[in-house]
């Protein structure tokens, strides 16, 4: 046996405490290596020799390891476990909080070997919100989405035209008005939830530059009317989250500009990272020259850096994130770069809003594994790039076969609880990609089928403006052309608003329910889904037509017993 | 390669903020697995093409792993890296964020396959006092130690007969005079931290069933005497840490009797964990009884466990805290059975204490692997037990041998940061379990063979009081005898002086230089460590002589370039 590879680490994600008396662990072993685990558990406080035994159940396989799971049942609210392991080899082992030892009874008594979850606190315990679950986000780059009110346009605003290749500095218009305007044809679609890059007053038109985040940008609105966009979407029974960037600020900001001007005595120069005064022009790293006068956002001159250890920056900060939840009821907050601002200011701001609305959703915009922030202090999910980024890597790119992404993504789940993949918010592409049309290489079918395995998987879907028409466009700035309007209710429309009400009428069981994701004998992918119902989706991303004989309540290319490439069919069993 | 054997975790103590711009990151390998490891690094908003390399030492080996660590500079205060993996057997890999891929040149620059340090931040980086590494904790029983009163001792007190075996329920009568009376001896034992059990008003000779946190114990003395206490041991260069004991109360408190007399209607009731009205006499489930009518401490009735969630409790506990802080100035606290409070508290607590004492010490009460109260928030460091048990099962239970001994305390050695192991409580034996002597079987020389190697660990020693008196005693209550003052500067007493003045004189290097522990060709146990001294040490535990020739600075049964059964040298190179 891989001695070596065996891992469980108690209060990680290898152990969830559920509820006031179960707590759900799991264990990691080197791939097809071991045979069987069984996991022996008592109360802490009770001897070993009491210790009740279970067989743990492979939940699924990685790239290099497998995943075994079980659910312990603690009455008196802590438990101390240790794991046996039966190898292929026929080695039979125990894995415990201290060391590795061959099995025999007396070991299996020794308290040292027991991995100890000391007293299931509620309060500890990571929490989500309820209504989650109920959502697909729609995300929103209001510059880009409708032109509501001519009144408040830019100069030299650009006519609107879905075909047109936005430069980065172009105007269409774009306003809150106009995302007024369509909130019918969203809720048509089936969206519950609104997801707005940023709307406060920027120089730019992506508005992540911000000048003041207490005023919407005159450019978008006002706050009566912002106003007016959360209650309506609220009676269409639709959250509304806004952007938050608050690891750096404009330098048109007040602020920035104070320190520019008066250096050393400015009052605000503890709220940057400044190495030298007075503040020089930015020399830049990544065009070779040295030692930049003030720190940034990566090295983009026009965002100096928050001190978000500075109490006088968190505060601010804080009064920010709080008034627009007062005062305007958003639900939620993705916070942009959310990885670089440190973690005392995220534990500070979730207790902050937690406290105004207990069931209030925080998301993080983090590329890459994402443990630190899903503790449950900080973040409820983030914006799941590492998995869905694997998707594209199989359906479009053909990096990873479909073993390969299977393996991949149960790696990707096994690096939260449960409850964290359920919170996570999974899109496909966003103001920071290429568009996912265009990824697929122009193919309706590849896009829509890729969908629709994001749809079936644990984690908030979340669909980028546009794709509804069949949008195509490259990496930033070409994602972000004006909405073609023009699409509204044709058959990609149609056919996303189908996958929409599928994701919604099952949402107990894709959302919540076990995953299990593999490949079958004839090389189609398939998501099993086990909760309130049974649901089997299949895929078929090879070049052949596959046979497969199900009764599907949504399908594409599939056709007497025929699924044709890029072609799925999805079947629930009650 | 086993490549499922390969683990690192970014914000984990496997990659540690030094500083502003420092990094030490770990990986971990299957035992004798691995030729070489490299790491290529470079800042997260510059290409991979463009990263540095550089090959990972091997830091030690472990019962089934090898470790491997480098320290990496980021000049931006962020970092990305992947490691570069050689195997014996001739494979060849990246082992990366988001999977392991054969290597490439290709695969070196996908920014996926690196992990991320996403902003260096000062203010989450782990402290501990500086003034920690100066440190021997000398463990203080005070019911034990001295009697300096006799107009306080408790009714039916026993004679001070140190050879005596106490019963469970026998008081001595010592007492805070006694110990203010005896700091000048303990002052020349060179001990520089005095750590009280509690000594706060309550029923039993221990003091762990706490009536008022805000009482020192009349039998102990009075607050102006512990305030005098506490003076001239900050006047002789000590700390002084005390003991809370926060999970629960004791039954005679107060707030308990008053839940016992009112039930629902108490104003306490939800400053426990009751679950039914009226409070029923308590039912022990270790006893076969069902349905215990409230929490407790384990299965002890006269403990009902506190709700620390209710913020009343908090702030009750949190006032107890800070009051001895603030106006008795101490520097430390001990946290009974810490880990079975919730975390939300304990970092209220943190917070709260940092905030009056910025240098100030918590250590919890942990037996088992300790790592989520270790994350800077909560807790300085723990009573060390994992580690100093199994020194005991090589020195004394013979359960592992020499080479198992060094690879489980390498294996706990890497659970931690190297600063948070340099912050440990590390100590032998305590009130909690039997003499070292007694566990030495009496051999004195072989106890005070496994106090040296302690001695030269990371992490701060901690002495129970009477072991510089060669006491014995088994354990508890056995182990609380009253103190041996007849053995006062006697030979004992003055080999444990030896050994903390070696402490001392070299506590940089013994607590903040590397470690590595092994076993040399000829059995002896060796502690390398290397800081600004390079100081080794040997020690013999077989059942003969052994050769080995040095020029100790520190010895025992050491002559003639012989080491004889339970000697040690200890050799200090500039």
């Amino acid at each position: 046996m891989q001695l070596a590879a065996l891992k469980h680490r108690t209060e990680s994600e290898d152990c969830t405490v559920i509820d006031h008396s179960h707590v759900k662990i799991r264990l990691h072993t080197a791939k097809d290596d071991v045979k069987k685990v069984f996991v022996h558990y008592i109360d802490n406080y009770l001897p070993p020799v009491d210790a009740a035994t279970l067989e743990m159940k492979k939940a699924g396989s990685g790239q290099v390891n497998d995943y075994w799971t079980a659910t312990l049942t603690a009455p008196y609210h802590r438990i101390k476990y240790t794991f046996e392991v039966i190898g292929n080899d026929g080695s039979h082992i125990i894995f415990g909080d201290r060391s590795i030892e061959k099995f025999s009874d007396e070991k299996l008594r020794e308290d040292g070997l027991y991995f100890k979850v000391p007293y299931f606190h509620d309060i500890d315990r990571i929490k989500t919100p309820a209504w989650l679950k109920d959502v697909v986000w729609y995300q929103i780059f209001p510059e880009r989405f409708a032109n509501g009110d001519k009144s408040n346009d830019p100069v030299n605003v650009k006519p609107w035209n879905p075909e047109d290749h936005p430069g980065r500095e172009d105007f269409y218009g774009g306003d809150l008005q106009g995302v007024l305007d369509h909130l019918d044809d969203l809720q048509r679609l089936g969206i519950t939830g609104l997801y707005f890059c940023p709307i406060f007053k920027a120089s730019s038109n992506h508005k992540y530059d911000t000048i003041d985040y207490l005023q919407v940008d005159p450019a978008f609105g006002d706050k009566d009317l912002f106003a007016k966009v959360v209650n309506e979407a609220h009676k269409r029974g639709m959250k509304v989250m806004l952007d938050a960037v608050f690891n750096h600020l404009g330098d048109q900001s007040m602020q920035w500009q104070d320190v520019v001007k008066n250096g050393a005595k400015s009052r605000f120069k503890d709220w940057f990272h400044i190495n030298s005064y007075p503040v020089e022009p930015y020399r830049d790293p990544s065009k070779g020259e040295k030692n930049p006068p003030y720190e940034t956002f990566a090295f983009e001159k026009h965002m100096p850096k928050l001190n978000t250890a500075n109490p006088e920056v968190q505060d601010f900060l804080l009064e920010i994130a709080t008034y627009w939840v007062k005062y305007f009821d958003i639900d939620a907050w993705r916070l942009d770069v959310a990885n670089e601002v440190d973690h005392h200011f995220w534990k500070r701001f979730h207790d902050e809003l937690i406290k105004i609305k207990p069931d209030f959703y925080i998301v993080g915009e983090i590329w890459h594994s994402a443990r630190p922030w899903l503790q449950g202090d900080q973040f409820t999910g983030v914006m799941n790039y590492p998995y869905t980024l694997q998707i594209e890597d199989h359906f479009f790119k053909h990096k990873l076969d479909g073993k390969e992404l299977s393996e991949h993504l149960t790696d990707q789940l096994m690096m939260y609880p449960d409850i964290v993949n359920q919170a996570m918010m999974n899109m496909l592409d966003s103001h920071d990609t290429a568009r996912i049309l265009t990824l697929a290489n122009g193919n309706q079918d590849l896009a829509l089928q890729a969908i629709a395995y994001e749809f079936v998987q644990p984690g908030i879907p979340c669909i980028y403006y546009g794709t509804e028409m069949g949008m195509s466009g490259d990496n930033d700035p070409d994602c972000r052309k004006p909405m073609d309007w023009g699409k509204l209710n044709g058959p990609v429309w149609k056919r996303v608003y189908e996958l929409v009400k599928f994701r919604l009428d099952h949402q107990d069981t894709l959302n919540q329910g076990d995953v299990k994701l593999t490949v079958t004998e004839n090389d189609l992918l398939k998501v099993e889904r086990t909760g309130k119902e049974t649901i089997n989706a299949y895929y078929n991303t090879s070049d052949h037509d596959i046979k497969i004989d199900k009764k599907p309540s949504l399908s594409q290319n599939y056709e007497d017993g025929i699924l044709a490439p890029d072609g799925f069919l999805v079947e629930v069993k009650a």
